[in-house]
């Protein structure tokens, strides 16, 4: 078989490249402190993530104009934040907490493995999260992204095939040129019938740990890696 | 005066990072050696150059619908090339002639400049080039941007509105927290219009060393600067 001619790389960011939950439970224990409050972070991190999905699609059927993911988790926060005893949180503490999302900790390979498949790749983000969380996350968290690509700039929320392909297009290259990096095998699925190269990489514990699926490659993608460092050396074999 | 609350720099890049002139030069004279040609590569540059403007203005005026600069580059080399004897060059020729947009220099002082103002602002690019002509660039000169913006991801040329505005609102900002670096006058006024911050940088042999316009700052701007390292210094001053 012919290796496909790569040449930039398409990343999911969150679960792929940070750990979303750690680093949203992190700040949550320090709020705890800072404020003698006593919130199960993880049991919060959990919500707030589980309403991100349906957040989305209200974008995606049409059924609201687009609106960037920064608006979504702020509502979802403002809903959440009373169940768990938080609704006297005033503005700049609301705001301050939205922009967690701004402040996600890699994983420990994924600077390190960006950093290398740079050398060699275009690597560009393909995430639901708007520019300003991206760029901000990745000054915060040195990730060496070459463009942000993904929902902002296409205005569709992924799957949507114009999160993908508009990305390629913005990059001058064809699908089958872009490589899809993914934790999750649902991203994974809608980039490939799209045409573009798919590159599985597990964050077995993203969920925490009871995780029990996207724990291994549910398709024949075109690369399946332990990690970026293992996805830097497979690309340059 | 209090100082403007600047959290990013938007650069104009054509004339203002990169010197193209130089570039295109440098890029034909191999040419003219390694084809046996003899092109006078000067005026070659200047004249597509020249057809920047009236090319973009087309699609301004919704004459035709929104087109890329890479796009238009070619359009308009198609058109010199019998002008120059060259209308032999077969299509990967005009394509890779066509590509040098995407292979300019910077200036001295623009790559060590903007690592510097990186280290306290977001750096954006705000250019009426593509997304991939100024990825490509800045991977073959070293440039760090946090972020490219401008035309292709707003489709607005400058110096329409939402170029900056849209440039703007991505990174999550007022327009009066960002700032606008260009060498031309032209584009700061559009700016500052805006109520976005403005840097003057003269670069006075862009367009050769007969050039007699853009020498000096016409306008009150927030910033003048001899080059990129004296406005980091005056940023962080």
């Amino acid at each position: 078989m012919t290796k496909p001619d790569i040449r930039a790389l398409l990343f999911d960011v969150f679960g792929t490249v940070v750990d979303w939950r750690a680093s949203i439970v992190g700040e949550g224990l320090a709020m705890n402190r800072r404020l003698g409050i006593d919130v199960d972070w993880e049991v919060f991190a959990d919500r707030w993530r589980g309403m991100y999905q349906p957040a989305m699609e209200r974008v995606r059927t049409g059924e609201r104009p687009w609106t960037i993911l920064d608006v979504l988790h702020r509502e979802s926060l403002d809903t959440l934040l009373p169940e768990f005893g938080l609704d006297h949180l005033d503005e700049p503490a609301r705001d301050r907490l939205n922009r967690v999302w701004h402040r996600l900790r890699p994983w420990p390979d994924a600077a390190a493995g960006l950093a290398r498949m740079k050398e060699t790749r275009v690597i560009a983000t393909c995430s639901n999260g708007n520019v300003s969380l991206v760029v901000n996350m990745a000054r915060f968290s040195s990730l060496p992204w070459d463009m942000v690509l993904g929902a902002e700039v296409t205005r569709h929320y992924k799957p949507q095939p114009g999160a993908y392909l508009e990305s390629a297009r913005m990059l001058g290259l064809a699908p089958e040129q872009c490589c899809m990096v993914a934790a999750h095998n649902s991203d994974l699925v809608a980039a490939e019938a799209l045409g573009l190269a798919t590159a599985f990489v597990p964050r077995p514990t993203e969920y925490g740990p009871d995780q029990d699926f996207d724990l291994v490659a549910e398709n024949d993608y075109t690369y399946v890696a332990t990690d970026f460092i293992d996805l830097a050396e497979q690309l340059e074999g």
